[in-house]
């Protein structure tokens, strides 16, 4: 399969790479980094990332930008950071993507476990993760010609514990390499509407 | 108490003020009638209407508006009307009304049935309703003061299946007076960070 990773320079990105890359063709995505860059805000920047790209099996996103602060010290601004980039950057990617990918292709996005399991400062995860797990529900009714979507919700890496443990007291870690499975459960198999949960 | 309700000139609004007024003093705020007004999009205009109302014992949401339409035909702008308005209306009625509720008031908030059961059209009400569950779940503990917040999560309304039967095939309706239940047990109970799924 011809594989988009948008995200793929990142921690769970470059797992994912390493997961799919021994049996398919990897075009990786960067802000900055990868074969094509692309800002997710940025609803031309995607399409000229398609454009550049062509038709595609697959559509991986391991992005997400969130603000983290004390619910009494975020403000609306805050939240929209997350609303722009995790949600609708990655929504943006399959409304862009639709008329990109071969029939029976598949989107897998990311979420994360702070809807499930929430933490101080995260109450902006928990809502974009939240929508991200319904969005993908209801897409999953409503993509056409077989087109698949899914969503996996990892919880907090073990490669990100020693910067974020504090914040997960308690938590059990997962390591990258194993959240990467579920992208390849998602991408090689044949599940739509799932919300895959990891950890 | 004290109780305010925005959007307590809709369907599921009024239901709710005729449950709670036997027992209770009620403000009703809506868009252009009630006791006060306020559009929930603009900061200013929600400062205004609690500097107006002064200190609470709780405040009750029903409002929601989002754009309904194909997967396929949605833009991002439509995805963001019901983020701007149903999702971020009803967090800033939370985050700029911490300091008018009295210690242990309350916040109950309104998502819907479409992030567990979707439907044709409705992948931006499913992620609206799905961001919302998930949010009163972390506020809920970051919460001051003992302050409480739930969302109420009602199914299609008896009262407007005339008008979205189609939509909602198969889908058992329920009166609006049943769902007022919910938002009386949120404001006159003790729990925190529920979702009420009413249906």
């Amino acid at each position: 399969m011809k594989i988009l990773i948008v995200g793929g320079t990142g921690t769970i990105g470059k797992a994912v790479v390493n997961e799919l890359k021994p049996r398919h063709e990897i075009i990786i995505a960067g802000h900055q980094n990868g074969d094509v860059q692309v800002d997710v805000t940025d609803q031309t920047s995607i399409e000229k990332m398609y454009q550049q790209i062509g038709k595609l099996d697959a559509v991986v996103s391991t992005i997400g930008r969130v603000h983290f602060a004390n619910l009494t010290e975020m403000t609306i601004e805050n939240y929209f950071v997350g609303l722009k980039d995790k949600l609708m950057g990655q929504v943006n990617l399959v409304l862009s993507g639709i008329k990109y990918l071969h029939d029976a292709g598949s989107f897998t996005l990311t979420s994360g476990i702070l809807n499930r399991d929430p933490i101080r400062t995260g109450s902006s995860a928990s809502m974009v993760n939240g929508a991200l797990d319904s969005f993908v529900k209801a897409a999953a009714i409503e993509l056409p010609r077989g087109i698949r979507i899914n969503v996996v919700s990892p919880t907090v890496l073990t490669e990100a514990m020693d910067k974020y443990a504090d914040y997960f007291s308690g938590f059990e870690s997962v390591p990258a390499a194993r959240v990467a499975l579920a992208y390849r459960k998602s991408v090689e198999g044949a599940q739509t509407g799932q919300v895959y949960l990891v950890g």
